[in-house]
C-alpha cells in the first residue's frame, strides 16, 4: 500500500567557502554567515522550483540533526527566516543523520491522509560549529549545506512504498556531541573537558557496527517490502564517509546504481541524502516513476530505508 | 474523522529534590542525578502501568523541548536506558512546550496507519540546566520532569478527533536559549555574552502574543472540529505560568472544566501536558470514552490545540 506523496520543487545550498583535504572538497561557513542564511536562500529556491509561494505551505519541518538553539526548535527559527508574519505550523523530526527520510517519511502520512497539502522540509546542520581539530578524521569529512523540498498531495500513485527504520543504541556514543545542551551545559566547559563540546566520532567502531548490523537490515528491509534490488532504479545512500564505496557492495548495491559524491560534498549531516536526492532529479537521473532508494545510518545508531515512487 | 490511537499507559517522575518559592512548589534534579534517570523511571512504571514489555514497543518517540546533546537525537539516548539491545527506531519530534501533542498526533498517523502498534513517548526537559538566577520570573517558574506514555493501535472509537497547530514567528525570540547549540557554541561563551547560554524569556511579550492569538485560535479550532466548549468534558493545558488563571477565561474555558497545577508542580516545558494527563487519569477524573481537549502555546510562537475521545 503506497502512502501518496510526491516531490514538487527542491533546491540546495552551499556555502561560498569551499576547501580542500587532499582531494577531498569541502565546504564551511564563513564568519558572518549561519545556516539560517543558507536555509532561506535553499527555500527560496525550492519555493521557485516548485513555482510555489510561501503561503501555499501548510507545514514547516525541519529534519536536521542538531539545534540551533536549545529553545525554541529548529522548525522556528526557520520559520521566522521564510515565513514570518504566517501562521504555518512549524516542527522538527531528528533522527541524527537521517532526520530528512524520517521527515519524509512522517509527512508522507500527513498528506496521505489528506490533512495536509504542500510541506516544506528543510535539512541541514552547522558541522563546523562543533569539528575538532585534533581529531582528523572527522574534521576533514564534514561540510555546512542545507537542502529544502517541497512535497505535496497528490492523485498518481505516487509515493512511499515501504520505510524502515531501526536504533541500535549500543552505538549511542559513537557518534556524538557530549556538551553544550542539557546533559553537559556550557557552564560547565573546562580546559580539562572542552573536547567533549566537540563532535566525537568513533569511525572504526561505526563501520563496524553498520557493517554488522546494515546487511540483514538491508535483506530484511527488502523481503518486506517485496522488491528486489533490480526493480530499484537508483539508490541515494547516506554520503556517510569515504567507506561508502565498502559499504555498498556489502548490501549487494552495484556501482552504477547508487550515486557516491563524498570526494565532491563530505559528510553534509542531514543535507546530505535530500541533496544528493536533489542534485539527481535535476540532473535527470531520477526520472517520473522510477522506484528510489535513500538509505543511510545515523548518529544511535539508527538505520533508515526508504523506497519511494517518485 | 477520527485518527484511531488508545493510551494504554502511563508515569510520571519527579526528582526529590523539592524547592519552595512562597507558596509554589518546584521539582529539581539534583547534582548527580540527570533527566535520563527520570525517564528511565518513568518508562519503566508506564510500562508496568501498560502491562507490557519494552520489547512489545514499535517505536520510541522522545516528544521534548531541548536537546540532552546536539547529536544524537534525544530518543537515542533514552533508547539506551530502556530498550538497549533491542532495534527499536527512536526519533525526536519537537515543538517545544507542546512537543507531546505533536508527538501524539503523529503517533496517531502511525497507529492509525496500522504499521505501527504500540508507541511510547517520553517527554521533559532539563530546565534547571539553564535557568537564570538573575531572572526570577523563569527562574522560580520551571521544574524538572519527566512523563512516559504508551500509545497503541485500536479498534474502537478512540483517538485524534481534531488537532491543529500554528506557529506564529514574531515570537521566536520571546522565550529562548541563544547559546550552546549551533548558533552560538559553546565555545564563544564569554563573560559578557553569559547571560545568552541561559533560558530567556520575555513573560510580558509571550502573555501578549498569546492573549492576542489564542481566543481566535481556540475559536476557529472548534468551529473546523465542529465541536462546542460543552461537548468537551476536561481541558489539558500546559501549565505555562500563573498566567494560566488569566488565560483559560479569555478562551471561555470555565474553572471546573481545566486542570492548573502550576502552584503544585509550575512549568514542567515538555513533561507539563503529559504529567497532567496522566495524574487526571491516574485520579479518574479522565474516564472512558471522554473527549478531552489538549491545549498550550509553546516558544515559537506556537499553540496547538488536540480533541482526543480517550
Amino acid at each position: 500500500m503506497i502512502r501518496k506523496i510526491k516531490i514538487i520543487g527542491c533546491a540546495n545550498a552551499l556555502p561560498n567557502n569551499k576547501i580542500k583535504f587532499g582531494n577531498q572538497t569541502r565546504y564551511r561557513l564563513s564568519e558572518n554567515q549561519t545556516i539560517l542564511d543558507l536555509a532561506e536562500k535553499a527555500v527560496q529556491n525550492a519555493l521557485l522550483d516548485a513555482e510555489l509561494k510561501i503561503s501555499d505551505i501548510d507545514c514547516i519541518i525541519a529534519g536536521m540533526a542538531t539545534p540551533l538553539q536549545a529553545i525554541p526548535c529548529n522548525a522556528a527559527l526557520i520559520h521566522e527566516r521564510v515565513a514570518f508574519g504566517t501562521d504555518i505550523p512549524a516542527m522538527d523530526i531528528n533522527t541524527s543523520c537521517t532526520s530528512f527520510i524520517s521527515a519524509l517519511d512522517i509527512a508522507a502520512y500527513m498528506t496521505d491522509s489528506g490533512k495536509y497539502h504542500r510541506i516544506l522540509i528543510v535539512s541541514g546542520d552547522t558541522a563546523s560549529a562543533a569539528l575538532n581539530p585534533d581529531q582528523r578524521e572527522s574534521f576533514e569529512l564534514f561540510s555546512d549545506a542545507v537542502s529544502a523540498f517541497i512535497v505535496s498531495s497528490c492523485t498518481e500513485e505516487k509515493g512511499v512504498l515501504f520505510s524502515t527504520q531501526k536504533t541500535w543504541s549500543e552505538g549511542a556514543h559513537d557518534t556524538e556531541i557530549r556538551g553544550g545542551c542539557g546533559l553537559m551545559p556550557s557552564f560547565m566547559m573546562t580546559e580539562e573537558n572542552k573536547t567533549d563540546y566537540y563532535f566525537d566520532m568513533k569511525g572504526l567502531r561505526v563501520l563496524r557496527l553498520s557493517a554488522w548490523r546494515l546487511p540483514a537490515f538491508m535483506r530484511e528491509s527488502l523481503e518486506r517490502a517485496e522488491i528486489t534490488l533490480d526493480e530499484i532504479d537508483i539508490v541515494i545512500p547516506h554520503q556517510a564517509s569515504k567507506a561508502l564505496s565498502f559499504m555498498m557492495p556489502k548490501l549487494k548495491i552495484p556501482k552504477e546504481k547508487y550515486i557516491d559524491h563524498v570526494s565532491e560534498y563530505g559528510n553534509m549531516i542531514s543535507a546530505s541524502v535530500p541533496f544528493i536526492l536533489c542534485n539527481a532529479i535535476h540532473k535527470k537521473h531520477i526520472r517520473q516513476s522510477n522506484t528510489i532508494m535513500l538509505i543511510g545510518t545515523a548518529a544511535g545508531l539508527t538505520a533508515n530505508l526508504m523506497i519511494l515512487k517518485v
